[in-house]
């Protein structure tokens, strides 16, 4: 138990039912605020900024020092993308399905915000203004924790930017969006399932498994992306060959890169000298099982461990196995069911291969890197989610809402439709 | 750890792979085969329950007694109900949507079973094949546990019934319904997230409520229905008395049924002594709150916990308040988020309690009781949920699908829409 986090979740939550009922002017209202507040309070953010990265300097290697630094460009982007939200569709009030009950006794099932998120990210301080106008497009309210290399910009955000528009706007209510201050109170967030209806945890893979292993709560995120692309007997290997450099090098850290390739004995001997050479150029190396080192002299030997390795890096684990019904079975039992792929020319094999591979995305002679919410066309991404329920796969706005059924009539009673004789009868007409 | 469980649930889970392949002709040969081997095996299967019936005389009341015996009209129900889900679309294959992202790069999403299903129910022994016929007709797999007084019975469908099924049809895997013996294998089957993708409790408020404080599996169902119906000053008192009546009586027992009934002070003259009457000629005994209590002169005082009781029985909470705003403050504290009602002529106060009430489903001048999968037409219902994630409220066979995407190409590679110079576009093409 922890009073004060409960007390903010509580707010939270009272928030939320204060932000379900804006009317879609009003979100875009307070977007297009958000975006001016952030061009008007640019020097107080970079100025926090500057400290985390002074602060931070010594601790921080290159990569992770870029993702901390925020400049004007970052911030233009962020802009940007708040003003392109403002010109999608309200993901809230949709109707999704009409039912005619009886005359007059109408059912709709429409689509509501979701509830109070806990979002818990890592370094990357501009991740935090994009999620606050995802949460206000989609309205929700949020309690969200930042990297501690941040917290300075965060800060910033919320005493320029947040703490503003939520004065200046009467509709938006007090406590729409909250800043976690240690990981003690996240740790106390995953306790409350009776306030937080969903978390969703951006950062390292071991972060996100720690938080999945530890609520209740339902989770959308990812911890791995152990990704596999197949070759079978029928590819087209020059085509197949770019694809699988594609999927491994475009962006190796990536979660939706290529780790494990699987080749179909039938080809092995046309196909892997060529993989062999082009990784080799590629700077890719290669952890091959026994069968296949033969063909890739620079190999080294696979250990069990690699099957399940998210390497994240130019390495790439290579199996081979005879036919598409083998092929499935080990991704199945290895894959992490983010995206796997197949690369064949039979449609039979890849209509099998779509069936039987149970993950988020699996792909026909396609690169696994087009795993992506804005690749898909949905304008926003809120997470990449390998869960089943709720959402599955790259989410877009879609994932903050849930529904509800409205039942409008003339005070119909069940007791004409059960037992009465004759009973009414229901017309369940779609309407 | 649980070392038999774990192999019960590993081999549900890989016949789970194989069911999510079967066709919509294979599933639906299953479920004609199904009715015919209860009615071909119905003097075993009621011979067995006569054996339960016999060991749990002395122990069960006449309603528990009633539930838990089979008879010929019982069973010829059942296999109705499996006949007219040979009709009911393929909930899995559905496509629900297509986008071209570019030039022969085409997303499709599709629904797809779910996985792993555990299911525990109490003791109605004729749950366990409409349970059956959902899983197959919807291409998962399924552990179940039923009650223990109908283990002679759900002994009696497995070897009389699921067994031969599944021996005779060489499409259905091994391992695709597997019962649990006792409570320490329900226990067990909670901590395999691994293998597990969806819980459904089927039982009293208790059962559901422990099961959702101890697993990390999501949980359709509902552990309470505390649900109210309030009467606006607008209402037609007449034909809200009756169906308040309706949403009381009807069923005291069903989850749907009322259980505190908010009465708008600006009616309290006009509408409580008329309510006060009815109930007494109804049997219905009433807790008020110190306001209205006056003008009920039969009713006990309430208490705190009344306004979070769900009785089940024929008594009513009742309480006065001030406006439609104070009404929906308090269902949004205190209901379970089940169903709740307005009473109500003026349009503009319906709208704002449509929208503002966070239940699942939140009806317009209508009774309570109409929150049922099959009053709202969806052939076949899976549990009511009160989670806000997956599957909300009276949920169909829809709870029992989930989605993946599918992408098919030619051979893209994703270096050429980012980074490359001209990067290509995408189209983003709904088709």
């Amino acid at each position: 138990m922890n009073a004060v986090m409960e007390n903010t979740l509580a707010q939270g939550k009272n928030a939320f039912l204060q932000m379900a009922c804006l009317s879609c002017e009003e979100k875009n209202i307070s977007l297009e605020r958000l975006a001016t507040l952030i061009e008007e309070n640019q020097d107080a953010i970079l100025d926090a900024n500057d400290r985390d990265l002074a602060e931070n300097k010594d601790a921080l290697d290159n990569a992770l020092y870029q993702r901390l630094k925020l400049d004007a460009g970052k911030l233009k982007q962020v802009v940007q993308g708040i003003r392109q939200l403002v010109k999608l569709d309200d993901p809230a009030g949709k109707v999704l399905a009409t039912t005619e009950l009886d005359d007059g006794l109408i059912l709709t099932k429409r689509a509501v915000p979701l509830g109070l998120i806990g979002i818990i990210f890592e370094s990357r301080p501009d991740v935090m203004p994009q999620i606050l106008s995802l949460i206000l497009k989609s309205g929700n309210a949020v309690v969200f924790k930042g990297g501690k290399e941040a917290k300075h910009s965060n800060q910033a955000f919320m005493d320029a930017v947040i703490h503003p528009l939520t004065a200046e706007l009467d509709f938006l209510p007090e406590g729409w969006a909250s800043l976690m201050e240690s990981r003690e109170d996240v740790q106390a967030m995953l306790n409350y399932p009776q306030y937080v209806d969903l978390v969703i945890p951006r950062g390292s893979n071991q972060l996100v498994q720690s938080i999945m292993e530890k609520t209740r709560i339902p989770v959308l995120g990812h911890a791995d992306g152990v990704c596999h692309q197949y070759v079978h007997g029928s590819a087209d290997l020059d085509k197949a060959l770019e694809v699988v450099i594609d999927s491994k090098t475009q962006y190796p850290s990536a979660c939706n890169a290529l780790e494990t390739l699987l080749v179909d004995e039938a080809i092995a001997d046309a196909f892997l000298p060529r993989l062999a050479q082009r990784c080799e150029n590629e700077g890719i190396t290669l952890h091959a099982c026994e069968a296949s080192i033969t063909y890739l002299p620079k190999a080294k030997p696979a250990t069990p461990s690699d099957w399940t390795t998210e390497y994240g890096t130019l390495t790439l684990a290579v199996k081979l196995v005879l036919g598409v019904e083998a092929a499935i079975a080990h991704i199945n039992q290895y894959s992490s069911h983010h995206t796997d792929g197949i690369l064949a020319e039979e449609s039979a094999v890849q209509a099998r291969f779509l069936k039987a591979v149970d993950s988020a995305s699996v792909f026909v002679n396609a690169s696994t890197r087009f795993a992506d919410g804005f690749r898909y066309g949905f304008g926003a991404e809120i997470g990449i989610s390998t869960a089943r329920t709720h959402a599955r796969g790259p989410v877009g706005l879609e994932g903050l809402v849930t529904y509800k059924f409205e039942l409008t009539g003339h005070h119909q009673l069940v007791k004409d439709y059960v037992g009465a004789s004759p009973a009414r009868q229901f017309t369940h007409r779609t309407l």
